[in-house]
């Protein structure tokens, strides 16, 4: 590359109002009286949609293929046919009455970047494939079948769409029988980058444009059952209680506590809390609550739920009940490559952005697809951090950041970033 | 009365034995597996209870009545016909498996005390009447009916025997068509006692005999409203969250806190929670609670109340939540007669027993009489404060010792203790 074609190359940029406009084009497939986007995975508005995307990859150049899996896969030839292809995407299926960005952003987005690199006559040394996952909402379906994850039991889940996950894939145009042949061998990828909104308010909170993913959370679900005695509200004077409501107070209000009070980007959620017998002039005599722990550390989720126990501990003995706790999930975390982290922060420099190293709250196809592959993630601001609701949105100017971002970090992996 | 006479008055005392033999033999109609009591209002079970009473007030030598509400009425004649009847009873009828305590200790009480008066030739000046209302347990059917409430609408609701409680009144042999004539006038009863189990813990933790009941306490029921905002537990930090049920968590512990934190009897219950959406997953965006406030004094619950919802403004503030405050019911407290509560008082101490002036949580048909008459309760300890359960019980001396004061406050009433 000579030192014109290198400082072209720096130059690129993608072009913020087409990205807008197809962005807008999309989501008028499944649209919803209140502006939202209802296009879960396997029904007509999916399908139209995904038509939508095959139509757009083929108009830009891309050789389109759907996987066993019914993934859609939009293939730019390389300059050395050997090398393994850099994968980029996300999913176009959203949950019922979502919104138009969780999504249809990484896919709409991967487009463009091969658009511009296409209009500006540039081929990479690497394959470069544009990824749509199937049904990403209800299971990471696209990207499970991709690491060799389907099993029958995934496949016959009624989704929904009422079809089952088998028929649904089938209806997509991929081949449920077959599942086992969408599965990707570890050689196969050179990495897999997925530009997505935040879905929380931290980057505007903060005022920052770029989130660089320092991995995926870990999620930890726990049942708690407090245990007292259910007793006549008037007739039990206050000093002989044993009230599991009042119980459960402190152990929320001490949950909170004690994660707000360490430092780190770590969460817990008591989302849930039912009392019995659950009467006016009833002390509830058992409450039960549902406590969910995040953070990108495994490590730190199991320290803080230690901490939590010997809180309980206490609380118990104070309240005079019983305090006991049952996992119900345990999501280990997935980190990213450090060595994408490196290059989106480079391209986001170089691009005079803003950005903060960050963990991912919520799930992605990215954290299945670590299982073969390097992976990295851009988050770029939501509103209000709103996500999964007709009021879900993106600006403008932010879109076009991120999708830059993810632009530069392609070329980056492709001119070696990966392979010092 | 001669010196003599007096004296062997002083000395009167009931038969432990035989309250307890009648207690167990009543105990056994509506008999559950596990040792408790099912005799809900108008059942057969309620029907053979009663029967077992009348004949056991025939027996002593009580003339039975039935009225226009099905109260069972057993009187004794005084000496003189002029004077107003002194009234004193309870109820025989129970919640669904209960216990064998909660009613029938006043009513066989009150009936042993006739015994015990006719057993040593005493004729008191006033008449004694001995009465077992109707349908304590869902609604004091009876107690209404005597005082004048009974409505079509009360009429006209479905109990839990299935019947309504018209035709309920109708199958105890009253008569729901002339209801109105079962009430009494101000000037139609002398005054009304009854003898009742705690239902709570008071007596038995400090190690009392007798309590002498201040009054009925209010009730006031409260709806409690938080709003926040439901979000992402993953993706919403912990600054940027509206969390409806930590601040429910603060709020259940601050009503606590300040109800536990001033001198008094008053009692306030958190019984019922329910957070929306509800997910281990979802921050809770809405919280419905349910809010109890009880005192003797219907001027301290406003002030409590008053304190809670100051303290709701700053949780509120601190947790980016809404919370609204929604009034359910509002019984206002029922004092009782000071003059019987002096007569009680003394009868307590000639007869060499431990009292606490204390208030009734728990409502009573004593509460309905204060309209057309003076009203006393005497309370025995329940031990481990347990009530409407088969593990419900008192011991046979506390009993008796509840039984003497009973009979003992007669007499002292019988003998001119309002009239000073």
């Amino acid at each position: 590359m000579t030192a014109k074609e290198d400082n072209m190359v720096k130059n690129l940029k993608v072009k913020p109002e087409r990205l807008h406009h197809r962005l807008m084009e999309l989501a008028k497939i499944g649209e919803t009286p209140d502006g939202g986007v209802s296009r879960v995975a396997f029904t007509n508005e999916d399908i139209q949609g995904r038509n939508f995307i095959i139509a757009l990859m083929k108009k830009t150049g891309l050789s389109v293929t759907i996987d066993e899996a019914a993934n859609i896969i939009g293939t730019l030839k390389g300059q050395n046919p050997n090398l393994p292809p850099i994968l980029f995407g996300s999913h176009i299926d959203s949950v019922p009455n979502g919104g138009k960005y969780d999504g249809p952003l990484g896919v709409i987005g991967a487009i463009e970047c091969i658009e511009v690199l296409e209009e500006n006559n540039i081929t990479p040394n690497h394959p470069l494939q544009v990824v749509v996952f199937t049904n990403e909402e209800e299971g990471m379906t696209g990207s499970r079948g991709i690491v060799g994850e389907m099993d029958d039991v995934a496949l016959n889940a009624v989704s929904q769409s009422g079809k089952t996950v088998r028929e649904g894939i089938r209806a997509l145009g991929g081949n449920p029988d077959k599942i086992k042949s969408a599965a990707k061998k570890k050689e196969d990828i050179k990495a897999y980058l997925e530009l997505h909104i935040e879905q929380g308010g931290v980057l505007e909170s903060k005022n920052l444009q770029i989130g660089i993913i320092e991995g995926i959370v870990g999620i930890n679900w726990w049942d708690i059952l407090i245990e007292g005695k259910a007793n006549h509200a008037g007739t039990t004077p206050m000093d002989l209680r044993q009230d599991a409501l009042l119980a459960a107070g402190h152990l929320a209000v001490e949950i909170n506590r004690l994660v707000t009070g360490m430092p780190g980007t770590q969460v817990a959620t008591v989302g849930n809390i039912t009392a019995r017998p659950g009467a006016y002039n009833v002390i509830a005599g058992s409450v039960c609550m549902t406590m969910d722990i995040r953070d990108i550390s495994s490590q730190k989720i199991q320290s803080i739920f230690s901490q939590i126990r010997e809180s309980s501990l206490e609380i118990a003995k104070k309240t005079g009940t019983r305090i006991t706790f049952k996992e119900v999930e345990n999501f280990l975390s997935v980190p990213t490559d450090p060595d994408i982290r490196r290059a989106i922060s480079e391209a986001a420099g170089e691009l005079g952005l803003t950005s903060l190293v960050m963990p991912s709250g919520a799930g992605h196809d990215a954290q299945k697809m670590a299982n073969i592959t390097k992976i990295g993630m851009i988050f770029i601001p939501s509103i209000g951090g709103i996500s999964h609701s007709p009021k879900e949105f993106s600006r403008q100017d932010d879109i076009a950041n991120g999708v830059n971002v993810l632009l530069h970090t392609i070329l980056k992996i492709d001119a070696g970033a990966l392979d010092r």
